[in-house]
């Protein structure tokens, strides 16, 4: 019933059904919104008769007559629509009261003061919701009233004190509206539920809706209830609590309560709520009820819940009951908890922590309760916590951190020479570039933190110093960064990590039992590999082998080997790269011991590794002892338009075939080491950015005689399977024609995105985020899988790769391969397995598991 | 038979069946030649014997006996593939000589002289056919004879020279080989034979066949002929002819004469033949008969031949026919007067032009018989043969051209800042770029000359030099490009222009009565607007925007526009802008008048209009009065990685809509004026670059607006169809989608290819020809689409894109409309037309034809 009665009302119908004590009332159901607005912003006449009819059963219920200045019913109107949208509609309490039903309740209640308490609520809060009056007015009002009597708190006024406030407010409501406050109790009550109607297409509500992706919902739905009251005394009070402990997911009641309150109180902070234990303390027997509460709730739920309470002299009345939210931790806990309860099955624990959940779980966050001076926002490119001193060259933060100091490295862009740097920096800012630039790209894989494409930064790398919002930091200086929430804030912001446990891991098991998708990672190093092994990865479905080539000792050789000017010289370049590469993929071997790795051959454009500016240049020049004209006339050569869709990939291997040999030699005689000293080497050689069957073909030929030449060399027997990246729309397009040579397609779905829309990762910036905001993207393709563009090609890849090779095997290394939606059409479309970033891991195991349960 | 008996030997029996006087002979076939290299590279018994008989055949027929030494027959061994291979295989004449037989020829001839030449020629032509004697060695020997005795032909040569010569011959054979000649006439045909057929699988003949694509063939024919002798005295002789001119196509016999000589001194060129005229007044007779022959062969093969012959004491002999080679102005006069005289239907006229020749008809070509002295080869990226003094910068191109020189503009590359310069030029000259880089495809649009990529240029735009292959050249330097060949050379080359003439105008209207493919054009101005329709555009296809953005008077506007802080600035900058585009569109519709055309909106990324170097800066920054620094950091904010896949086309569109909605103004205010004046104005406005239906909504909404405003305001009836350019491999994967918005689709296949391949186009030029040259892709795909991937994209957007609008209209405006074997393409795909650039317009109305003739 929730589509017609809202959230809030279909619970309170729940909680009646389950005999627990809700006061009275009825709910309008959200179909009335609708005809309230197609009515021009008036309840039709029909609905009118009906809420008369439902106010006429109340009064018999409660043997009180709305209006009735002896015994008068009061009643509060709520809002709550089928989604729940916290704080972003209207309540008004208290209806019903005007002067003369004040006096009865002023005489029933035996308490002139809460009768007069009432009134002024109603009158701040009616003139605030319904007529539209500054809610300061209300406040400087009551405020000049309590300086003038010297009280602190509300409580601390007295009767004739509060009959001021009630005057002062009403005339309030005379200067704003230019009207006297209505004391019609009925047209209280209309112009209340027709505010709250109307607070349903507020710009609060709507951009709440958008945010949040909340769509087709007819409008809301209004709680009509008998009013009680918390605040008749000590003896009452308000509460909201939580079934479970929202933070660490603990079994235990967890809440608030204040004294002689009504629930506006609690919200608006003007006081401070107490413990729980208060209430247990002061009034035993509602603890206890609301102990027992708990437990009917959660078995019905089969959920932890968020509770509204009020008690009305000694006695509980439940007010609302909704899914509480949780951190991370807590849903983790609570769900295998509830297993072990036999509250919910695996399969629901499942889905009930949120994959994207489990990536703050694995990384430190800062403190909550820690001040944040947040200078800029930019894209939370890659999560995690980290404060350090800024530094604007990879050199600097190598130099800084060899000194041991924690540093933010902050460049307008990284480039692949800033690679040291980025590894010897805590986390990285970037002025450009997008979710999968080449800063956030690396940074998830290394599993450091990353903000990247702040444009409110103008970093000036070589004054050192970054100017935002007027404001200017340099070389040094603190900061932190906020991976998960893109935030850049100024000084050092204290962090807490919280510890994995065992309820994470059972999840996780429940999680490997239900998936059918394997889950491998994306590691370039032993240490990935391990970190991501130990994260359950179950291989490496993505070895870059061009990280190696950037390491101090090599890049050198790297260099030569660009620079030579005959085979030969080319040939004795690679061969001292040879050792290497090759202690490299052993490293990678054993820490994958009985599990694949796919290695990647060269991928980036050979410019990539030459110097940018002149200096290095001539440095370099001088280490290989040539002619600086020479690198520079080669850096010259080998620039490009746009290098991304320039002399990289396959395209390297076609016109370089020696550098992918050195390289299929690396592999085989590694992989000939490791299994000679008991390693199980299961080894993948993938070829980058084929986009016809005769590069691929041409490649294939000539990695296949090295490798055999290779085992026969060391008269040792494996097999390695030689695949193919699909990440040039063409190779999806030709899928079928490379299925006939490639033994495996790997989807590389960041470059298969730029092409199939023809965005640069890197320039993307610029549009993105306004794309994404005016709705012109429903997300950002980079992070979530374009299923209608980008996913037609991966669906045809594989279909019809599947009819030329019946047992192809089909993954995705793009940055994809770690976003939940994405695995879902990964699932969807039967792909063998993803690979992810090593923090990326347990994510996507879960996500692979949700997927199979859909 | 072709297959089997070869071209040259099909072509004999055919001539033979006609009646025709062929010297009788036999022809070894193809699959022997197969046979011959199954056996080791040897003739296999059973051909032997039956060689024997087709040689006692032949004896019978001539009534002479083979090595008989009183009346020896002799016999000539020519080679003769299926398919045409000129000058690649071998032969030999003469065969039976030996100082025996060349007594008998002798004395039966009763010219001892002609027996020794016959001799000396056999013993040359074997030495170096079959024996694989450097055939200087027979030349230097020939050569110190004629000098000892003061000769200079060498028919000067008497009786006993000869005899010295054939002494000296065959010691060279002797010293060359350590064997005598061979004597044996049986031996002498067998040797000759085989090394015909090894003559098939020899380095030149292996390399033509790769060159020219032919595959699957068996091997070559061998012809075994009696020799008839040419060199029998005056009344004899040997010549070449076509059947009509092949150069102008007239119909006349057109050839060359050589008296009392043997067909290889014709080709040797040792003497110079001479005009048929000769042949007609030394032997009328002869000639008559040649001319009667003409008229067998032309109604038999019913096409233009190409014929060798030879009169032996006034007889004539036919040695071969074949299909003559001939110009484009030829091939199209042949056509058409072939129709004319009924020898064949238009269909196959249509088939007897190459739609490519036709290129080379609309340009000015270079005089064949200049000198060129070749610097260096670039790509042949836009035709037309040009002189003029080379200059480095556009600015220079413009005050040379603007003082009356004409200027050649040499770049590394261009940039849409040179276009001033470019159309101030003759033609462009680029060291870098491919084929549908910036300065080949606007040089292909504005039909001017250009050489791109020619990486052997050192270009240096600072210094105005440029260095080729050790040799400098400055400014002011004469060259000359040849855009047809790619060739550079120094200095200035004689030119011709061909006229078009009637022929080429009945051509084209045969072709237009056969195509069902419309053919638009590229056009920006209303000159080249104008000059496509001379050549019958039948409307403009693309009408690209931003090159009316650079001229002199707006780019400072564009720029303003850039620049703004405010959209109020940016919006009195796009003001000052839409009278000037006003008056572009209206030129181009009072051109087009009742055709329609298709305006492209705004495509290039913003930073293409800002200058790129700081001075430039600095004087943009006076001439806006801004700070310069401002101009700096809109320069750098604006910069991008791989601008290809960035803010632009519709990007632009969408987060600056202020942009498409002043072009639609200015397109409307343009059409209302046009039609006012009673122009017939069919416009169609294209988005570029859509990849999502949001993008296109988004646009389309916000013009139809505008237009829809104008009309109103000018009270004029108008429609203006609304299309997207299909450029990004997205749009053609969601075409049904975006065909509910779109009224036409428009391919544009330059962008398609770049990113379906992930290449782009200013950078292949690094991988690309060799890519083609090792086959890995069979042409370049920005010359002829690639129809397995890119044309797979095509065929899908159409399809799909017609499945949700019956007659959206479809065309394509990538360079690939003037390509003939894309547009055959488009034609199986059912486009409704192509477009492409003015000159190519008349190869498309070829191309249409001949694919709707398929």
């Amino acid at each position: 019933m929730r589509e017609l009665l809202g959230g809030k009302g279909a619970n309170l119908a729940e909680m009646c059904r389950l005999g627990l004590p809700v006061p009275p009332g009825f709910t309008i159901a959200t179909s009335v919104c609708e005809a309230f607005y197609k009515n021009g912003g008036r309840i039709p006449d029909d609905v009118v008769a009906q809420i008369e009819k439902g106010l006429a059963r109340l009064e018999q219920v409660m043997g009180r007559r709305f209006g009735d200045p002896e015994d008068p019913l009061l009643v509060s109107v709520r809002s709550g629509a089928a989604v729940s949208m916290p704080g972003m509609m209207d309540s008004v309490l208290n209806l019903g009261l005007n002067s003369e039903t004040a006096g009865g309740l002023a005489r029933l209640s035996g308490d002139r003061r809460f009768a007069l308490d009432a009134q002024r609520r109603l009158t701040q809060m009616f003139g605030d919701v319904v007529l539209g009056i500054e809610h300061e007015r209300f406040e400087n009002a009551l405020g000049r009233i309590k300086a003038s009597r010297g009280a602190t708190l509300d409580t601390d006024l007295d009767e004739e004190a509060l009959g001021e406030v009630v005057d002062r407010f009403r005339a309030e409501v005379r200067a704003a509206t230019g009207d006297e406050f209505p004391d019609d109790p009925r047209q209280q009550l209309r112009l209340a539920i027709e505010a709250v109607f109307a607070s349903w297409n507020g710009t609060r509500a709507k951009r709440y809706r958008e945010l949040n992706d909340i769509h087709g919902l007819l409008g809301t739905a209004v709680n009509v209830q008998a009013m009680v009251f918390g605040n008749l005394g000590a003896g009452s009070g308000t509460g909201v609590c939580f079934t479970r402990d929202p933070s660490t997911g603990e079994n235990v009641l967890y809440g608030e309560y204040l004294v002689n309150a009504q629930g506006e109180d609690v919200v608006a902070g003007i006081r401070t709520p107490e413990p729980l234990e208060r209430l247990e303390r002061d009034l035993p027997d509602c603890h206890g009820r609301l102990l027992e509460i708990k437990g009917i709730l959660e078995r019905h739920y089969r959920d932890m819940q968020d509770l509204e309470f009020t008690v009305q002299g000694g006695k509980l009345y439940m007010l609302q009951t909704r899914t509480g939210t949780r951190t991370a931790q807590a849903a983790v806990r609570i769900a295998v908890e509830m297993v072990d309860e036999g509250l919910i099955d695996e399969s629901e624990a499942l889905r009930r922590v949120e994959p994207e959940q489990l990536d703050r779980l694995l990384h430190p966050t800062f403190d909550p309760q820690a001040e944040r001076d947040v200078l800029a926002t930019g894209l939370p490119a890659s999560p995690g916590a980290v404060t350090g001193r800024m530094v604007f060259t990879a050199e600097d933060a190598e130099i800084w951190a060899g000194r041991g100091e924690k540093v933010v490295l902050v460049r307008n862009e990284t480039s692949p020479e800033d690679i040291g740097g980025m590894h010897a920096a805590e986390g990285i800012l970037t002025a450009r570039g997008g979710m999968t630039s080449h800063a956030a790209v690396v940074a998830r894989g290394m599993g450091k933190c990353c903000v990247a494409g702040c444009s409110a930064l103008y970093v000036d790398a070589h004054g050192k110093t970054m100017d935002v919002g007027g404001a200017q930091l340099g070389e040094g200086d603190w900061i932190s960064l906020d991976g998960s929430t893109g935030e850049v804030m100024r000084g050092r912001v204290a962090t807490a990590h919280a510890s994995l446990g065992d309820h994470f891991e059972r999840l996780m098991k429940m999680a490997d039992a239900k998936r059918r998708l394997g889950v491998r990672t994306n590691a370039d190093t032993p240490a990935d590999a391990a970190l991501a092994r130990s994260f359950g990865a179950e291989g490496i479905g993505l070895c870059r082998t061009e990280h190696m080539f950037f390491e101090e000792t090599r890049i050198q050789a790297v260099r030569e080997m660009i620079l030579a000017e005959t085979a030969p010289q080319r040939h004795a370049a690679l061969q001292k790269l040879l050792p290497a590469q090759r202690e490299d993929f052993r490293g990678i071997f054993e820490a994958m011991d009985g599990l694949p790795v796919t290695v990647r051959l060269l991928d980036p454009p050979l410019h990539e590794f030459l110097p940018h500016d002149d200096a290095a240049r001539e440095a370099v020049a001088a280490a290989l002892d040539v002619p600086v004209e020479r690198v520079r006339r080669r850096c010259r050569e080998l620039q490009e338009f746009n290098p991304m869709l320039g002399h990289r990939g396959c395209r390297l291997g076609v016109t370089h075939p020696e550098i992918y040999e050195m390289q299929a030699r690396a592999i085989g005689e590694a992989a000939c080491d490791a299994a000679a000293a008991g390693i199980q080497v299961v080894a993948e050689v993938m070829v980058p950015l084929v986009g016809t069957v005769t590069e691929l073909d041409f490649c294939t030929e000539r990695l296949r005689a090295v490798l055999d030449e290779v085992l026969e060399e060391r008269s040792t027997k494996l097999t390695f399977l030689i695949g193919t990246m699909i990440e040039v729309p063409r190779a999806a397009l030709v899928a079928e024609e490379l299925a006939r040579t490639a033994e495996f397609f790997s989807f590389g779905t960041n470059d298969l995105t730029q092409m199939t829309f023809g965005y640069s990762r890197d320039d993307s910036g610029s549009f993105l985020p306004e794309y994404v905001d005016r709705g012109v993207l429903p997300n950002d393709p980079f992070q979530s899988l374009d299923t209608a563009g980008v996913g037609r090609l991966v669906r045809m890849a594989c279909e019809e790769g599947r009819r030329a090779r019946p047992d192809l095997k089909l993954g995705i290394c793009g940055e994809h391969g770690g976003d939940p939606r994405s695995i879902r059409f990964c699932h969807e479309v039967g792909l063998d397995y993803v690979s992810c970033s090593p923090y990326r891991v347990p994510v996507a195991r879960l996500a692979a598991a949700r997927a199979a349960l859909e």
